[in-house]
């Protein structure tokens, strides 16, 4: 058995709802300190990533409104059509080599803090945003919930304009105000929207429903979603065991892909120190068992191996990285090109998140050229 | 004798050099979150603070070239003639009322990160960049000197081009390598750039000299330095009553105005808890007997009898403003137009300064619309 016939399972085609990807190797979302700042650099790097072999290839963070600014980070922006053309220039470089182009959009809700657009932030309920910054979040009546759906949608179809073939819901690292609603202690509405689990879910599942009816004939709708916040049983937050899969059972069938990881940031970004690769199986294995639509996860994958092993014992279909793919964007390649000593390898130092918390451009131990892919061509 | 009589001598005009300031309301450069990043915002505010009367409007750390690039801070950038343009605005908008256009170069040497150029980052000595990022400096050798004095040269004649009446050369704050040449806790070089005071000095003088030779024939220039630093006797720092005062002494008549204050920072901007209007009067009131050129320095001032009482004492030629000009704009014109009730005093509460450090538009408590001028028009 040769290396490639053993890894063959790596570059089947996999199924999302109306598209296809070319392969199971998956950029997740990640932030990269370029964002709607320096789109051309953005749209390079992530070209280099399709044209490495990642069958899809995802944006950062994406912000639909102004009143969510992430500033001083730089994550992408549409906030109206003016942003679609930086978009596109993405879009572009990933289909010319012949991958999928994933887009997650986010409001962030009470981790957001508006230092730019000044606008007044929002959570289910009144509360401090996130992150020391001495600012209030106001609770969103009625009106602002269904005014929230309705820029939910219009960036999806925004989206779908940019020409992305995958449009996220997301609900993870306690970066987005669907996750704040989810949450047990952040959410204290006495009405339909607080409460029990289906309470607190609703808001996550009308914006999914409305991405499908919105753009989901031609967009695969996935849900990125944190099935548990490592906080113990008594820390209030999201269990893996708890109603970390009693919400993928709830909403089972209805996002194309289950996108799913530990939060908080500083959990699923985990250095090779304390973690080794593959280290959120313990979490996710149980997703294929509650639904039929493909599941992604991520854990530092670089070995094909352990790769193929996570595809054949049904922990995951599709290998998410971020990183990985960040010190080599050429690791499918190599892959399928029976090149393997070359693969470089993450070894999850996370200098690439230093440089998004400066708001430089990402930058990788292992791979000099990250981010400069653009500026010196 | 009427308000405006009183005040009278706040609105006599001041020569500093080859250019005049239509009066003593001089507002020092200052860090404002815009920069390069948001020029028509920036313009339009420097413009508006002509509007209101500063006969000086000043910019904020401008770059000179990226070897020395102050990302994720959104500081002015003067790296090439591409970037004359955006200066352009603001010497515009300033002009308009009459007021002078002020620019202040700098190259941050061993508190320049170089987040987004990668360069290799310059010091007087091999050393640790300032502020916790693993990077180091490397000791300039001769070529790197020339080099460098070349960049301050050409930065110089391209402030002129962008049209700006004053060019500074800078050692405050820390934030400078002509400061770090110029403190024996940053310099250990055993050329004649170190060692004693004339050779610590010996850069900055050849800057200020170039600068003059390349722009003086139009050009104030004006030397923005460091009096003390509050370290004490025993910490290695400036003080005013040493070293502080034979730096000025030994370049006294070479600048067309001294731009004196306290560092660091913090201790430059106190808060109004801690420091009266007026408080660096101990630190600079010696300056003026060591020079003929004029003199401007600052601490928090927003009443006229203290400014008055400044110049009539001879502390002061002109009043120098950062905070007092963000709280009021058109301070100057209520003070002229007896309306001294109107004032928006400054309250020292720096929030000003915490936008800057979110790289985001500043921001006041007490002048809601700093900050917002052009976008809210």
């Amino acid at each position: 058995m040769t290396n490639s016939s053993r890894y063959d399972i790596l570059f089947e085609q996999v199924k999302i709802g109306p598209v296809t990807a070319p392969n199971r190797f998956y950029q997740v979302p990640h932030c990269n300190g370029m964002g709607h700042r320096f789109p051309r650099s953005l749209a390079k790097m992530r070209g280099i990533k399709a044209e490495g072999g990642w069958g899809v290839v995802c944006t950062e963070e994406v912000e639909i409104h102004p009143s969510s600014d992430i500033t001083p980070f730089n994550q992408g922006r549409l906030w109206d059509d003016s942003d679609i053309p930086a978009l596109q220039l993405m879009t572009d470089a990933v289909h010319e080599h012949g991958s999928l182009a994933g887009i997650e959009l986010v409001y962030q809700g009470l981790a957001g803090k508006n230092h730019y657009s000044r606008l007044p932030t929002f959570g289910p309920t009144n509360a401090s945003v996130m992150g020391g910054y001495p600012m209030q979040a106001r609770a969103m009546n009625k009106r602002d919930i269904k005014q929230l759906r309705k820029w939910y949608r219009d960036a999806a179809i925004r989206s779908k304009k940019a020409g992305f073939d995958i449009v996220y819901t997301y609900a993870g690292h306690g970066l987005s105000i669907l996750m704040h609603f989810l949450s047990r202690t952040h959410n204290d509405r006495t009405d339909e929207y607080g409460g029990s689990l289906e309470n607190r879910a609703r808001l996550l599942k009308e914006v999914l429903i409305n991405t499908k009816e919105a753009v989901g004939d031609t967009c695969a709708v996935a849900l990125r979603i944190a099935v548990d916040e490592l906080l113990g049983k008594n820390g209030g937050g999201i269990q893996a065991s708890a109603e970390g899969s009693d919400i993928i059972a709830m909403l089972a069938e209805i996002p194309d892909l289950w996108d799913v990881n530990i939060s908080s940031w500083e959990n699923d970004s985990q250095t090779s120190r304390f973690a080794k690769e593959g280290f959120q199986e313990e979490y996710t294995k149980h997703v294929k068992s509650l639904t039929s639509k493909p599941v992604v996860g991520v854990g530092r994958f670089t070995s094909p191996d352990t790769m193929v092993s996570q595809i054949r014992r049904g922990v995951l279909d599709l290998i998410g990285a971020a990183r990985p793919s960040i010190a080599d964007p050429f690791l499918p390649n190599k892959i399928k090109n029976d090149k393997l000593e070359t693969i470089r390898e993450c070894i999850g130092c996370n200098i690439c998140v230093s440089s998004d918390n400066y708001a430089a451009p990402i930058r990788c131990t292992q791979n000099p050229t990250m981010g400069e892919e653009w500026r010196r061509n």
